[in-house]
């Protein structure tokens, strides 16, 4: 399995629109040790040839244009992108959905929780669906995996597993209770040839459950949006703790870098980086901690192959 | 008044994600005379300070990356973007609304047809409006013109009239009919210290009245989405006439150049091209016909000062 970050900052991305913290104030000046960063987005394939999307960024346009093997391949109007897995309906995770909307047939596998909010609450989602076999809604059911299958219904050779995972409904969500608790957050165990994935870009705690399926994942992709749970406050002056937003930090006495310290044999990596997150700038102590702790940051462009 | 435009493609941008037509095929590989665009942005100011955007594209984020002016200029989360005008409610032209949801105080300007669209039939739009004072919803009527104001309603020294056009609600609209007719399409007129922009990215045809707004214009720009009424078949394989879909084409015998003739005495710009276009093309004939009937082409970055 081939496994391309296109992006890798959380929602807003770095530096973000509207935020002259330090960091993003010193990368727009280019006197930060560190890079840019869309929001995130990770493209798998087994073959080479079908290409699947797990969410689907508003930078979604720009991240295909930089990936050669997503463009189209022939003459016509066409893509090497079979479908898109949802694990939440988070405006950074989803609003990309609308950038795919040019009567391109795709597989999209959601939950009913999150397929409803974007289809009966959001009438632009419409345009996925204008024309017959344009998009196909997959249905996902936490704890029972399933096949990615492209379009025209081949096998791709690529099994998930949704983990669901505590969290919340997003804040434009009207009547969050009227959904499934259980769908709100996912992780996914993406697996094929007997190599695994484990895509947890957004993570509240560390239940052990979750802890079990990180220790069999060769290769896990995990939050990394706040290096401190009060980061907001501190770095951008205002802002809720990072735990409230549903992020476990990744420092501290309970960030996740402790609590997974004993997590080895597999590569991991954090993605979904904020913009304040001091880790970013890799001249700094927080960077140094988390290279140290035998994890890498993921930047947009980053690879693997499983 | 500073007139820039930070995207001046039509919906999808240049090259689309989809689409390997001769334009795009051509640009991906490096073998095109011309350039790469983002989706259709503009922004200006009078005092050089404060800036409204016209429209929100969904590329708005690396659109105001792009643009130093308009990154926050002390060091907190805050913008010199005052405000948006909508002058319809199509994904490519409100999408970024939704970009700039970091809870910064923004007024939009819109028809109560489209904030009743985008508001009540899109949950999404709630994250605009999670705080007091966040978003404040300007109400904009056909052929009556308004000042624009910043968030604390200060008077930025600009004058819009809304202009109304033939046009219709997008295809995502549901019971369009519910929704006045002449609130579907606007033009703006933009004016300030007497001289004016014209802002027509979107004309299904040429009314006897918009002829007389545009001559009154310093600087028009104007609906270039396709040159061919039968574009989208002849050049991507498949689609609908250009004027099926609200736009008049640039060529042929009733097309804009034609019928545009004896527009002179202002600047004359083509806007929201789309990537089927053949006057995209530099090396071209289409291209040439345009530049020699005195227009130009928007490219990303293009701007003026009237």
């Amino acid at each position: 399995m081939h496994v391309k970050v296109l992006g890798s900052a959380a929602g807003g991305g770095f530096p973000q629109w509207n935020c002259a913290c330090s960091n993003c104030r010193r990368l727009r000046s280019g006197q930060f040790s560190g890079r840019p960063r869309s929001q995130t987005q990770v493209a798998i394939t087994e073959d080479g040839r079908d290409w699947f999307l797990l969410g689907a960024s508003p930078d979604l346009r720009a991240q295909i244009e930089s990936c050669p093997e997503l463009h189209p391949k022939d003459r016509t109007r066409s893509s090497p992108i079979s479908g898109v897995v949802l694990t939440a309906a988070e405006l950074d995770h989803v609003l990309g959905l609308l950038m795919l909307r040019e009567f391109q047939p795709l597989s999209v596998y959601a939950t009913a929780s999150v397929a409803r909010i974007l289809t009966e609450a959001n009438s632009m989602f419409r345009m996925l669906d204008r024309v017959d076999g344009q998009t196909r809604w997959q249905r996902v059911r936490p704890n029972e995996s399933f096949r990615l299958l492209g379009p025209s219904g081949d096998d791709l050779g690529i099994t998930c597993m949704p983990i669901p995972l505590p969290g919340t409904y997003p804040a434009y969500v009207q009547k969050s209770e009227d959904f499934a608790a259980e769908e709100a957050a996912l992780g996914l165990i993406v697996s094929s040839g007997g190599r695994k994935l484990g895509f947890f870009p957004s993570v509240a705690s560390i239940t052990p459950e979750l802890r079990k399926w990180l220790a069999t994942s060769d290769l896990v992709l995990f939050d990394g949006t706040f290096f401190e749970d009060d980061e907001l406050r501190r770095r951008a002056g205002t802002g809720p703790q990072a735990r409230e937003m549903g992020h476990i930090p990744v420092g501290g006495e309970n960030g996740s870098l402790r609590q997974l310290a004993g997590l080895n044999g597999q590569r991991k990596v954090f993605i979904h980086i904020n913009n304040t997150n001091p880790m970013l700038d890799e001249s700094g102590a927080e960077y140094r901690a988390v290279r140290e702790a035998g994890w890498e940051l993921a930047e947009d462009g980053w690879q693997a192959v499983l």
